[in-house]
């Protein structure tokens, strides 16, 4: 567990000081990636202390077999998960001939890490003492380049502080490696060839049953004081490794150097026969641009990236961190160039969760991208989904659903369901609205309507084909229900009428026919095909609006609240602030029928929908639903905390708002869950830029200009963001004296500030 | 798939005809027991075709590791699961160095299994032909001794029937087997000696974990044309098997016989040093009586029992057959000897359900029990749970329940919780009802009072605080509620105010107080040393009584039927017979979610309610609730279809109060459910015994009188049973001519026929 011991500061992620049971969760805080690929904070070296070691390839993935301990009809059969690929990072270190471990050398002294994000590298310094005569200092910088996708850069620096002495590198590539989550210990790579050629080392494998092939590739350079030194191939090699040797005597005060250039090249984007020239395509360019070029190219690919996403915060420092390392995060795990990818909620941090797709990027990760990013990014993230249309339908239908309706897997890698909890596999199945919200949002936003006759209506049609044969109808209440789901909120299972997903799957069905209409009417081509292909009669749609305008909404007139579900007000309505301490947090301290029969919210449900449609209810309904649920949210999920920040914000509950700010913004750095040893959150990282841009920053589209309710926390004394609206930049400053939004663009754009549209005009800006 | 092969017969089970598709089926179906141990009708020689191998003894267990998917806090760490024993039947036979093995001679006729239940063994005849010129004929006898409980005796007996032959008999005993059904593989049996000492071979093994030690053991005699043979001690052994070789010639028309007595000798009644000098004891004494004398003895000990529990139905061979199966079965698997074993759901027939206990003992197979045994018998079922309250209480404890409260387990071996779907193993609660109602039921029936004083208080009380805890209170309803729970239904999970639920948990809490009020009373140091153990306060009976009498019970006044449970009414309610064939059976067919959201019941749950506190409705409310459930019971639970028969029999149903009889009393015969490989549906017969008893005898006790409201099914000319009512014999006698009821016992005795109270005056019975 962290101790927030993460040293403030404005660019980087710092800690200082040897603590062997602080390795696993800085392996996860210090992780890098390039949206390619990622990997743990792993060390270089050998290290035989307790270490969590995870390298990914983004897109590959291996199909484990499901566990479960009761089949139930209608689970997957497996779980695609994403693969701890070959290690290409090893280099074992030898001084005078003995092995650097720190977990064995007599002391370690004056270590650090710093992941600095400005210029997106991790850099690990530290004195070695072998004896009280010999005692190495090593910088060890490595990035994965934005620039070249296929290729991370190492750089190995020893110096010998205590003594001369001989250094010896191995550096090496390792194939034989495992996940640490795997079901039933299957192998889930094949090695299929071993290759050592000069200075360069490959291994090639394939994944099992799903047959991608990866070739893990190196090329090392050694230098001594700073200058290339020659050095014979000495290789050592088996089934699963191939390894190098370079060897250099240096005396007290200088230093040598092991370069190595590495990474994965894989048959996601190369013929399976050509990986090993495409290795060394990639390698060549490598040492052609050489180290500290690659070094600029990389600060620069990331002065890029922050010039459009860059949060700022004035006056609070561990906040001002907090964005930055969550915008950093985001920006290691996607970059929205690939159509196939998608962010899975660990990233590259970890393997749990299986790094596949949850619901988690409609819901939350869709307005940054959209925001922070060339609007094509946001357009891949809802083509994903489009690609993986037929699987839904699959899906669905082993559900016993028909003629096209669709149900998106909770999980998934390629489409496919990969999730085996009957009470969420086959029952949270508002996950299907979040797919329509996301085209809604998108198109809100965007403007770029092409999206829906293109590909989004026939996403909409599909999953209003589901809504309405999902729907039953209650004779007793003259009502549609939707009977035995769990929502947002799992700490409620097979409840009947979750208000959440009710809501949700009316306004889908309401949104479907309103684009039926608009493609109808606007786009003569596309509805004819989309028709033919789904078959879709006028009868049909009226059996849609009868369900949609009859849906049962649970709803206390009382109180004036929304119902969580059906029968929520039977329970004992205790608020959390009552629970003894020690029962919290309550899904590690209590059992799971304890939590189910209580008031107990997960996360935002109720809330969420207000989040979704802010527009459809007032500010007093707000106040009223937040009053009642906040109070019962345990919040102990990563996806929480933001909205309630959000819903704080427009209430104008500040200390509210900042206090679920810090959490969500600083989840992973501050260790709030006890957990980041498993990886960091990614996905809900997005959710801390939604609570500072929609929250703080009040964003809204108003009749298709962007509006802004400000409000800034008394703890700060500024904060600025930019958003991407409509390929132009807003450039928002936040602070004690006002609101200022500068345009770079071309064309004059209205925005509402705090309820008074302005004009903007053009600003020129520097190059 | 059985396809009802089975040859009526009022005494027997018989199979004709070599047909290895039934090999498993039959291998359930004719399995051998002794309430000690007990064992699937596995062949003696060597078999290569499908066979499942499973010989078992009574509680000896093995805590297989828990396999989940997905971890919930309270799910227990193993699941205790019955072992397959060593094998102690094998005899490898060789005709001329030739292997018999019925999956490869060159054919089999005349192949005959018969089951003989009024005497107690199984025989299996066969001709084996080896080729043009050599046939065998093997009549193979084998039962598990009643007498001698940790005897089991075999005679093997083979005849020339084509050609002179050298027969080599290989009996062995093997210590290295293993479950079919394994969470993870786990070796469950070490064996720590393997011992051959003249014609006798022992193997002591010790199961990991739980160190119950073992020895199976055998001995062997040789028998030519039935005279008594010398062989030599000509032996084999290795790590795991010890193998006698006993060879002998014989010509055409000879025969020759191997005998072997063997069986389990265990660290449950012995000392765990001594089990080799306990086995060569078991040897002595079989030996001493001889082969012929031991048939004669359990012959004898049957006849004992039918005496007793024997059921006849004239008119209806098929009815008949079944009736008897399913009382053989029962006395096979329980005689109530030992208050350490209970009664697992397959008896000795199969690994599945892990041989443990569950709530079936309580609600379904006390009654046969009491009626058929003396009634220490049911006492020592009672007793049981009685033994495992601490463990109860511990169970409770996990679930955050304090002070006493206990929950049974839903599955058990040895009091702690073996079973882990949540939905079941925190939610199926009432389970703690039956544990009640059976000592009510017990006390009803056999007028014993002293159980509670003495035991029965304590569970009472220990489950009346559960109760107290595990109700919450409606501040919107004013009625306390049991929120989160699964009834008897398991096709609804995780629903709120399950009536039968609600209603045994106020019915525990006021039986409870009632007890408590009557121990005060006339049993005053019982009472002291109670209380002072479970430090129960008035106070706190007060708190329980507050939730008695305020339980919520949903109910429906339109209807006049109580609910399922609350919202039961918002469901599509479509009947069972609308339902297209092809969706049934709906859990190998449907999805777990739609099942969950269908209207449509596994077994009787507002029914069971009916069924257990017939006195408490009136018979208008049991048509209502009939009429609005049956149409709804997909009967997909092998409890279900004998409660509704015998409530079909009360509101004189009686084509449906038939067809349920033959469906419940032929289950395993007919295999209705596919399934009976696994094994036989162990306590289900016990429900059909109450089908008979309780639904066509209409047997209920009334103001402490046996009352008989009796219906003959058209489908009979008459039937009758006994029942063994406060030590004295009720002989019932159900004719189209009318009732006739004849007691054996000392003291005059009221009953009650068909309204009517008769004083019945003792009988002289043969001796």
């Amino acid at each position: 567990m962290n101790q927030e011991y993460i040293i403030p500061n404005a660019w980087s992620i710092i800690e200082e000081g040897w603590k062997p049971s602080q390795v696993k969760s800085s392996e996860s805080l210090f992780s890098i990636g390039n949206g390619a690929m990622g990997q743990r904070a792993n060390f270089e070296e050998k290290y035989t202390g307790e270490t969590f070691q995870g390298s990914y390839v983004a897109g590959v993935y291996y199909p484990d077999k499901t566990r479960v301990g009761w089949w139930k009809n209608g689970y997957p059969e497996y779980f695609a998960k994403v693969l701890n690929a070959p290690n290409f990072i090893g280099i074992d270190v030898f001084v005078d001939g003995e092995e650097l471990d720190l977990a064995t050398v007599q002391e370690v002294t004056d270590y650090r890490l710093e992941l600095n994000m400005k210029e997106g590298w991790l850099e690990r310094t530290f004195i070695a003492h072998f004896s009280e005569e010999k005692a190495i200092k090593v910088i060890a910088r490595r990035f994965m380049s934005l620039e070249i996708d296929e290729l991370a850069v190492i750089n190995y620096k020893v110096t010998a502080v205590k003594g001369d002495m001989r250094i010896s590198f191995q550096p090496y590539v390792d194939g034989g490696i495992t996940n640490e989550d795997t079901n039933w210990d299957d192998a889930f790579w094949e090695i299929e060839d071993v290759v050592s050629d000069g200075h360069q080392g490959m291994v090639r494998s394939r994944t099992n049953k799903t047959n991608f092939y990866v070739t893990t590739f190196m090329q090392s350079e050694l230098l001594k004081n700073g200058e290339h030194v020659q050095y014979a191939d000495h290789f050592d090699q088996n089934n699963t490794v191939v390894r190098h040797k370079a060897a250099c005597d240096i005396a007290q005060g200088e230093s040598v150097t092991l370069r190595k250039y590495a990474g994965y090249v894989s048959s996601l984007n190369h013929n399976h026969l050509t990986l090993q020239s495409a290795a060394k395509a990639v390698l060549q360019r490598a040492t052609e641009e050489g180290y500290e070029k690659l070094v600029k190219l990389q600060a620069d690919s990331w002065a890029q990236i922050w010039a459009m996403a860059d949060i700022t915060i004035d006056g609070d420092l561990k906040a001002q961190q907090g964005i930055r390392f969550n915008i950093f995060q985001l920006n290691q795990t996607y970059l929205g160039k690939d159509s196939r990818l998608n962010i899975g909620p660990k990233g590259f941090t970890g393997e749990k969760y299986g790094g596949s797709t949850y619901w988690d990027t409609e819901a939350y990760c869709i307005p940054f991208y959209m925001a922070t990013k060339d609007q094509q990014v946001a357009r891949n993230l809802l083509r994903y989904r489009y690609e993986q249309l037929d699987k839904a339908v699959e899906n669905a239908g082993k559900l016993g659903f028909s003629s096209g309706a669709a149900l998106y897997p909770m999980v998934t890698m390629n489409g496919e369901e990969s999730h085996n909890e009957w009470e969420i596999t086959f029952e949270e199945i508002h996950r299907n609205g979040a797919m329509v919200f996301a085209i809604y949002n998108y198109v809100r936003y965007t403007g770029d309507y092409s999206y829906i006759p293109e590909m989004g209506l026939e996403v909409m049609i599909a999953i209003a084909k589901f809504w309405h044969q999902r729907a039953t109808y209650s004779q007793r209440a003259k009502k549609y229900m939707i009977l035995g789901v769990t929502g947002p909120n799992e700490y409620e299972n097979n409840v009947n009428n979750n208000w959440y997903t009710n809501y949700l799957a009316k306004w889908c069905i309401n949104y479907a026919v309103e684009n039926i209409n608009k493609v109808k009417a606007d786009h003569k081509a596309d509805y004819d095909r989309i028709i033919a292909k789904t078959e879709l009669t006028d009868q049909e749609i009226g059996a849609w609006k009868e369900v949609a305008d009859n849906m049962h909404e649970p709803f206390d007139k009382e109180l004036g609240v929304y119902l969580q579900q059906d029968g929520f007000l039977d329970k004992e309505i205790i608020p959390v602030s009552d629970l003894p301490k020690e029962h919290r947090p309550i899904n590690q301290k209590w059992s799971w029928d304890r939590i189910l029969r209580s008031c107990y919210i997960k996360q935002a449900d109720v809330l969420q929908c207000f989040y979704f449609f802010e527009d459809h209810f007032s500010k007093e309904e707000l106040a009223k639903n937040f009053d009642f649920y906040e109070p019962l949210t345990v919040h102990e999920s990563s996806l929480s905390p933001c909205v309630h920040s959000i819903q704080a914000a427009k209430l104008d509950r500040m200390d509210q708002a900042y206090e679920f700010y810090l959490r969500t913004s600083r989840l992973d750095l501050d260790d709030y869950n006890k957990e980041v040893e498993e990886g960091c959150h990614i996905t809900s990282m997005a959710g801390t830029w939604m609570s500072i841009v929609e929250g703080f920053g009040g964003l809204q589209i108003v009749d298709d200009k962007p509006s802004f309710t400000t409000k800034l926390p008394e703890q700060w004394n500024s904060f600025s963001f930019k958003i991407n609206f409509r390929n132009q930049i807003l450039n928002v400053q936040i602070a004690k004296t006002g609101t200022t939004i500068t345009l770079e663009g071309k064309t004059p754009q209205d925005v509402i500030i705090n309820g008074e549209t302005v004009t903007l005009e053009p600003q020129l800006v520097n190059a």
